[in-house]
């Protein structure tokens, strides 16, 4: 299973933010959207073997973590406003410290980083980080962060986790996501 | 300068559409929408060598050119609701045979993929095509599809251009050129 986590640091814990201002009163809901399509669409297809959990730390808080399983999910479309609603259809659930599916094949619970991290051997993707195309064996589980770096608590409790890099510019999380999975589709397919 | 032209089959060419339903009732507006992004998004800035040209084939007729010029563009935020605004207004100008600007850096026409094809030397992103990774030189103008394949008579304009892949497997549009993208960041940095 190949897995990735993205935190948003600003995201919407409740599901009363509207779908028309995803930027806005949701927190940069858009952004985690975007990583939700890189991580589970083919063409015409999803990702069966693909978990994608969305960290949200915004207001009004505590932490939730939302996952969306690429073999489950239903009823989502690549725009940024259908994975929207399943965040927000998820967020509306009552939330507790297990995984609850709120439609099939999206999950929320309570809990942030620090619990996700003790149960999945994430890398950080980082802009510091060893070149993902020439590295031997690459990890299945990977960190992102949004539009904000890693705030200084995150940054401890990823210390001493390999990381790495998609190439040489500054991207998105969701672009990240994408080369990343090509990467993981040429080994897969013996095209290097 | 890079070039990517994404054909909508369905893209609606008035600015009559809801941004609240880019894939209904704009014609999978939101697939062009990503591609925008995927062209033009670094973290935190725009590629200002980068021109993003959209060729709207849908409804009501006849077909138009956006065209989003990286160096020159404004008021464009990632998420796909700020890109279909600003092709929304576009499509609400009046369209002559010269491009038009509409807002700073967003331009339209009339006239679709023939015309187009026939001031640049695009190249086809496509399956079948030989993998971008392994190839001397690359081109520097793109042609993509939307969700659709090419259509008989696009393929007939298109038949003898060079064909380049992405990967083994069948990807969205714009994933494919947030993966093009990195290959070329690749090569002007160094990087391969």
């Amino acid at each position: 299973m190949k897995r990735f986590a993205i935190v948003g640091h600003l995201a919407a814990t409740a599901g009363t933010f509207s779908l028309n201002d995803l930027p806005g009163s949701a927190g940069r809901m858009d952004v985690l959207c975007r990583c939700v399509n890189a991580a589970l669409f083919l063409s015409h297809d999803l990702r069966a073997d693909v978990e994608c959990y969305l960290v949200l730390c915004g207001e009004p808080g505590p932490e939730k973590t939302v996952l969306f399983v690429g073999g489950e999910v239903r009823y989502l479309s690549p725009d940024e406003r259908s994975s929207a609603s399943l965040i927000k259809k998820a967020l509306a659930l009552p939330c507790g410290d297990a995984f609850r599916e709120s439609t099939p094949g999206v999950y929320v619970r309570r809990g942030g980083l620090a619990r996700l991290l003790d149960e999945h051997p994430f890398a950080v993707l980082a802009e510091d980080g060893g070149d993902i195309r020439h590295e031997e064996a690459l990890p299945e589980a990977y960190l992102l962060s949004d539009h904000r770096n890693f705030s200084d608590e995150e940054c401890e409790l990823i210390a001493g986790r390999s990381r790495h890099s998609v190439g040489p510019k500054s991207l998105h999380a969701d672009h990240a996501i994408t080369i990343l999975q090509n990467e993981l589709d040429r080994r897969e397919h013996g095209w290097r």
